[in-house]
């Protein structure tokens, strides 16, 4: 099977111009079948506020009413992914932006209202694991942004790692896939004070090892939970370190297979 | 040749639902290869408006400047597009929203700056339809927005008329193509008075006779000519009239050809 990288950042790269063209230019050398999944970050929230928009936060979720969908889709949609697309075509990466209802490539059930109402917010149901690769074969990059759609006209917040696990999940059935998750730290880290404890590699029997010492928890616990779900699902490797790990010089952030 | 149609619809349509679901549901019946063009017109200027920018036309074009330009990528590029390519994907219609930067597909050059500086606008260049026919050829509907850029990173705001004519002259190196002009009147009128009056067929020997009898002027006047320009670059038929032109049973509307 033919490799494919599924690289996910986060918005403190892409609210910095210095860091966006710095990861760029990685994702751009980065050899062999990719695709790029992006949240959006504080601009939907600034442009929101300009706007009049409360943004309103439960858990760090954004509830995503009519009016923030709008700036969602205007911010992450627009703004962001179709810069970066044209910034990597100066790079000769010859991107395409989607979300999820381009190619009707990713679809979603707008979550039931339980306790929270979350609004438009979508939990990915279907990867057309097959369009998205009609891209990839036509020597197309995808750069995905955090939306989804219900096939029924309804756009829907999505959850930017969710999407990249999802349609790695999905991609599996063609390739040999692997995640890299670019966030702040260098890694899932032993000792949260020391940067450079990087745990370099997790397994399903040295994960519960380091659940039983209590070194996984609060936010990592859910984003680790992914992981596993995500190789379950058939994705080989997982990464999450900060963008160097693209390179070949970096080797200290967090590999997880299995 | 196998045929292909190319329509461009104006903000008229866009800004209002109902036209816009009845404009859709004809675009996702008509028959054949096609592409969507859109322009994005007041809802571009109401959101800058909101977010505190000032817009300024200038015969009754839009000087963009930085600020411009980031909303018209949020509002063309990321609200009217996706919005439209989700209420495609519900019609069937496997719809994949584009500027000119995802796969290059439009490049342009910064408009020189003269007696007027435009700002941020493009004159199309190069129209890369071997890239947009894979995505036709992937059976895919290529959904533009009035957005290029210019190979080096930088979006530019871009006429969507001359998109349209644009793409399709480049795409008549692989099809027979044909533009659907779709706007507010019935076709080009010999009495401006009288919206019945269309003139059905219009070509280079009788569009001299027009001239002469001064029927085509204004606003009419350099659309007429950029026809002529997009028929002499190898567009087989150009047609002028309100959306329902699309369907068997409206032939009033203006047909163009060389």
């Amino acid at each position: 099977m033919e490799k494919l990288s599924i690289v996910k950042i986060g918005g403190n790269i892409i609210e910095d111009d210095t860091s966006l063209n710095a990861f760029l230019k990685l994702f751009s050398n980065l050899e062999g079948k990719k695709i790029l999944v992006h949240g959006g970050g504080k601009r939907a929230t600034y442009v929101a506020s300009k706007l009049g928009i409360e943004s309103k936060m439960i858990d760090g979720r954004r509830i995503t009413d009519a009016d923030t969908l709008e700036v969602i889709t205007m911010v992450y949609g627009g703004l962001v992914n179709k810069n970066m697309v044209a910034k990597l075509q100066a790079l000769n990466t010859n991107a395409i932006g989607l979300t999820g209802a381009d190619v009707n490539s990713i679809k979603s059930d707008k979550r039931p209202v339980k306790e929270i109402d979350f609004g438009f917010v979508g939990d990915v149901k279907n990867v057309a694991y097959n369009a998205i690769d009609k891209l990839i074969q036509a020597d197309f990059t995808p750069v995905f942004c955090a939306i989804t759609h219900d096939g029924n006209g309804q756009l829907l917040n999505t959850n930017a790692d969710t999407i990249a696990s999802q349609v790695a999940v999905g991609m599996s059935a063609l390739y040999e896939t692997s995640i890299y998750y670019c966030f702040e730290l260098n890694g899932v880290l032993e000792d949260i004070n020391d940067k450079n404890s990087v745990v370099k590699h997790i397994n399903a029997n040295t994960y519960q090892e380091l659940l039983d010492k209590g070194i996984i928890a609060d936010g990592m616990l859910p984003k680790l939970e992914n992981c596993f779900d995500a190789l379950r699902g058939g994705v080989t490797t997982i990464n999450m370190g900060n963008t160097s790990m693209l390179t070949q010089e970096n080797d200290n952030f967090t590999k997880i297979t299995l």
